[in-house]
């Protein structure tokens, strides 16, 4: 019976969406970035939306336990946005926390039960050291197999970027692309953590010296900038500094609707069409570790949904916690094939005004990676692509009809896709 | 439109239900209690199951990450019992994880996403000395206002007790009261972690002062006994030993499908027809300590849905984290109006063989309490008794058509009420 091809039994719309800055604010809590997300998200409403029209409330975060010593948090959300006694309920599926939210907001008006439902997503990262940050996202690794041997994250993802280096001939340049296509578009994005393009934090690094009147560095471009162990030292080989994602303070939220009262709320509601969800062995169990089981599980559902195929996507926010991650995730999704995913960055085919356009939020790797709510943060990109809202960083020349979310936890052990039309 | 009486698209049925031991296991992890009960659920579906029917899993947990050091534990929960690459989502809220995972299990299979769905929860609580398993339940408090004051869980109750006594004359006899008959209960169910009588606890401590030759306690009963600070300590007045539940390690699954294929899987389904959640304010800004909102939202829900009221349940599972919490939940329920839960406690018509018969099971107090198996706990006596396969504790002289189970997160800030129906 699990063969039948899934449908949910109503139809869904996306009607707000918005996000806190992501970055750093010693002064601010997590519950702090969910209001400033959720006031956002309530001045995207085109017709206006009361606190007491919402239902339900779904939260994705991580660990506000070890971040924050705070457990429980999905009422003390629903509480200082005014919706007490409404049901709230916390997810957590690591990195993938707001995006599985987000399917479960879904799944809960396809249900019956509710017809409007707020999904979020809130973490408060910033106020322990780094090294503490560390070993609490080891905690989403397999503590027992994984981190307990020393894995941490950039280990993690560096296991699987060697194999796929070895796989299929990628080299560090590759990597290195992804992250100042990312951050060129981060630049772009006022709410993004790191708003500058990899070319001006070089320049300025120049300025800096030049000022001071020590040596300036000899960096033609990017690439020269990138391979500098001074300007960007390895954390774990072959993922550099610039390879990984920030540690980052933030929040997002996101108002669904039944499809029926899409225009009570909105004048250009966002429709989603297609959602998938699956989950993987821990890394250490895996037979190839160049290729995510859960993602393709998860994008493999969201496409039968949606009744439609890789090539049809226009634009398409993934999960880079790491560069490596943003390739695996566009061979995964079936966007190129595998192996081809490097190629793709080398020939700008995922840049802004590529083919495919990937993170035009510039990415976790630059607009910042709060995690539990990265999920939530890349619908909020999605809404205001699709609308044509983007700013400076709209995509050009694409009148933007189907896009797509990627998200992924921790290595892989879960992975939630979501797929979205403007009709 | 929040108004409508709130409806499940599809009917859903349990057709298995099981758990670990409940107690203190210094050799099991999360993931070993989770199997245990796994396998104890699937010897119960009388029809035979296998892993590949089931389609997606929720399991309820408080804070593997503070305990274990271990987060994003679906997944890993997953692959344990052979469901990769399903989809795995981990709920949180609280001491009502698996309550509310039960719920969001319903939900998934009435959306139409998925026919047969796996419910569970798992704590591993014991590894962590008691100072440190105090501050970690602390967190479910609000860890700003109320943890960092010095408030720990006892005291929180502790402060609805007194309450609750000034309110309406209850005395700590009453508190005790509970626990007698709870520890009653837990005597006669073998998976308790405290599976003796609170009298036989008394006589063995009286037998060994005399074979040690130590004078010997005066003891009469079991007031005698927990009136006793040597035999029943103060804990946070007038919550003493005996008020509170235990330091658990346990697990508890459930297997919910699709009504229309209930008797594909089992002779003797038991439907669900209701189901509630709701939230509250954290307790340092409640008007009023003796009743907690989510829980009365919960309940009203859950009677809507059903179509009953609390007159018609036959048996139910209350939260009794403290033995006031019993007595605020059956008012809460509205099983006795405000103010009358303690005099159900004083004429016995709570106890086994009463009217209204409450914690079967021996409650979180006798059972004992893995505080994110706890919901999904009390649902596997619920589908004891209703079967008539509650062995030695089986409720006497009653044909069980109706019940109910009702799970709280932390004060109150969650709680989850599910009624079941036996056809």
């Amino acid at each position: 019976m699990s063969q039948r091809a899934r449908r949910l039994a109503r139809g869904v719309a996306l009607v707000g969406a918005g996000m806190s800055k992501f970055g750093a604010f010693a002064d601010k809590t997590s519950r702090d970035l969910f209001v400033e997300a959720f006031n956002a998200m309530a001045k995207t409403v085109d017709k206006g939306m009361e606190t007491k029209d919402i239902e339900a409330l779904y939260v994705g975060n991580f660990s506000s336990d070890l971040f924050e010593g705070q457990g429980h948090i999905a009422p003390i959300m629903a509480d200082w946005i005014g919706l007490v006694p409404k049901p709230a309920t916390r997810i957590e599926d690591a990195c993938a926390a707001s995006g599985v939210a987000l399917r479960e907001g879904l799944i809960a008006i396809a249900s019956g039960l509710y017809d409007v439902v707020l999904v979020g997503g809130t973490e408060k990262m910033t106020n322990l050291p780094t090294e503490r940050v560390t070993d609490t996202l080891a905690a989403a690794s397999d503590a027992t197999y994984e981190a307990s041997c020393g894995f941490t994250f950039p280990s993690l993802y560096a296991a699987m970027a060697t194999a796929y280096m070895a796989k299929y001939g990628a080299t560090v340049e590759h990597f290195m692309k992804v992250g100042i296509k990312n951050h060129n578009n981060g630049a772009l994005n006022p709410k993004a953590q790191f708003n500058k393009s990899i070319r001006d934090l070089m320049n300025s690094r120049i300025e800096k010296a030049k000022q001071k009147g020590d040596p300036v560095p000899e960096w033609n471009d990017e690439l020269d900038f990138l391979k500098d162990p001074r300007a960007n030292p390895v954390v774990a080989w072959p993922m550099r500094l610039f390879d990984c994602s920030p540690i980052t303070d933030g929040a997002a939220c996101l108002l669904l609707v039944a499809e029926d009262l899409a225009k009570d709320f909105s004048n250009n509601p966002i429709y989603i069409v297609g959602t998938g969800q699956g989950s993987d062995h821990a890394l250490h169990e895996r037979e190839d570790l160049t290729s995510i089981l859960a993602a393709r599980t998860a994008a493999r559902e969201a496409y039968e949904m949606a009744g439609v195929k890789p090539e049809d996507i226009q634009i398409a926010e993934v999960h880079d916690c790491f560069t490596i991650a943003e390739i695996l995730a566009t061979e995964d999704l079936g966007f190129f094939k595998p192996g081809e995913g490097y190629k793709a960055i080398e020939n700008g085919l995922t840049a802004r005004d590529g083919a495919k356009p990937i993170n035009t939020s510039g990415g976790l790797k630059s607009k910042g990676h709060p995690v539990g709510a990265s999920g939530a943060g890349q619908a909020v990109e999605i809404w205001h692509q699709m609308r044509g809202e983007a700013g400076p960083r709209q995509v050009p020349g694409k009148d933007i009809r189907l896009a797509l979310t990627h998200n992924v936890g921790a290595t892989g052990g879960t992975c939630a896709v979501h797929i979205y039309q403007r009709r």
